[in-house]
């Protein structure tokens, strides 16, 4: 029965195992080169709070931090909540392996009622998806699960230059095979993007996301309208400095709306010349 | 004697009462219009983490949820280290009123070694501090515990134009009385920006931020080279729509040097037309 379920469903599957504690798996289609691709990790806390039977309203916020390198095998999750009010709630999660915390998280819902409306921000422009080719995608891994098309500031591996390159990309994102957008993928996505560090020195450096933010800026019945179409991508930073570097991005659905901005700080290691 | 300290010293005392475990008071100077100015109590929070003798490491992340109202009176925080690495540390904190949580924090250390540096971002450009009039304060309130002094996108209060407002503000921060840049200070100087909502309304609008995340660019070293000069900061929004909108924003030294960016989402109240 699993052969005919989508990977990401697969692998966002949690068990309830008590009160607010959930079991979760790693998987191999969405490993990384030393671990779970990051937005999965995200989407697993992001579900342990989204999917409780107490959670009340949109998701709003996202915070995962990522503490500790999660191994191949069972991951055990608590979420709780830590404040219900009116019209917002706030949770607070945590992923254990062995009885070590290896991330942490918290989460924030809230009714969404109609308001003023502004959108100062406008999508990034980039040719459509159709007329732009596939990342490569390496032997296997987290990257074969998603078709990554850049418009602007590719990878790129000729590290001889000197000069930093750009830290901006933007990017066409679709799920391979192709999966309806909804909350859980959409938190995955919103971890998406290769640490600017490797775009800025076109080469190899080991890095990692430690802690990502994500605002939620659709409900659910936008997500519902979007179906498995690609959405844009587009991430940039400020600052690399002693072994961090920030990173921010938005998620555009294709009709140009903004469904998530996300936020991380990302550790990398590439020594001063 | 407590006459002579400065009152953000006396507003962030935390009182260790057990392991982990401190006692705080809210304070008049920092008193907002219906509870403590958000950035007090993000500080009270990073203050938790950052004081405790077991913290290793410099400043990098912080989230704070802001759960609901704080009262008058007495909040408890609980402190815990959730991982500790060779050169990472994640903490998780709470705030208690009456055995309940009015706020949630998580918070990352780390070693900050030489590495590869870059600085894409670029201060915004400004008249110096000197050449620009303070904003009035009100009557009372945290407002002036800070000498404000907007270089663009300053709070207007024409609410009766129909056209929304530049959400961008840059403007210089300046302690009142002066007070020596720290950590404490820096995590409360990210909250410091009114909501965008009001800048881009012209008018009041009931507003509260209910996530903030925080990014320090800067270590302790350069953090106490500032002494209590101004500093820069700039703040923008990408979009506003069923009640909250985001919000990012940059803290620049003087000279240059970017010591921190913030994001958060904000709630706020305005009906739809």
């Amino acid at each position: 029965m699993q052969g005919s379920r989508h990977p990401f469903d697969v692998a966002t599957d949690l068990k309830p195992i008590d009160d607010g504690t959930w079991l979760a798996h790693t998987s191999e289609p969405y490993w990384n080169m030393i671990g779970p691709f990051g937005g999965l990790i995200a989407a697993l806390l992001f579900k342990s709070a989204y999917a409780h039977p107490e959670r009340e309203g949109e998701p709003v916020a996202l915070t995962v931090n990522f503490c500790a390198a999660v191994a191949r095998g069972e991951m055990r999750i608590a979420a709780r909540p830590a404040r219900t009010n009116r019209s917002t709630q706030h949770w607070t999660m945590e992923m254990l392996q062995d009885g070590e915390r290896v991330a942490t998280a918290t989460a924030m819902f809230g009714k969404r009622p109609d308001t003023f409306t502004h959108r100062p921000a406008k999508p990034p422009s980039a040719p459509p998806f159709e007329g732009l080719s596939r990342l490569p995608p390496p032997d296997a891994g987290w990257i074969e699960r998603y078709d990554l098309r850049f418009a602007d500031g590719s990878l790129g591996w000729r590290g001889e230059d000197r000069e930093p390159a750009s830290a901006k990309s933007t990017l066409w994102i679709g799920s391979d095979p192709p999966r309806p957008m909804d909350f859980v993928g959409l938190a995955a996505l919103t971890d998406i993007f290769f640490g600017r560090i490797i775009h800025v020195r076109k080469r190899m450096v080991p890095f990692g996301t430690v802690s990502l933010t994500s605002y939620f800026h659709a409900a659910e019945a936008d997500l519902a309208e979007l179906g498995p179409d690609p959405v844009l991508g587009t991430a940039d930073a400020r600052i690399f400095d002693r072994g961090f570097h920030d990173q921010s991005a938005e998620l555009w659905s294709a009709d140009g709306r903004l469904l998530a901005t996300s936020h991380q700080l990302v550790y990398y290691r590439d020594p001063a010349p």
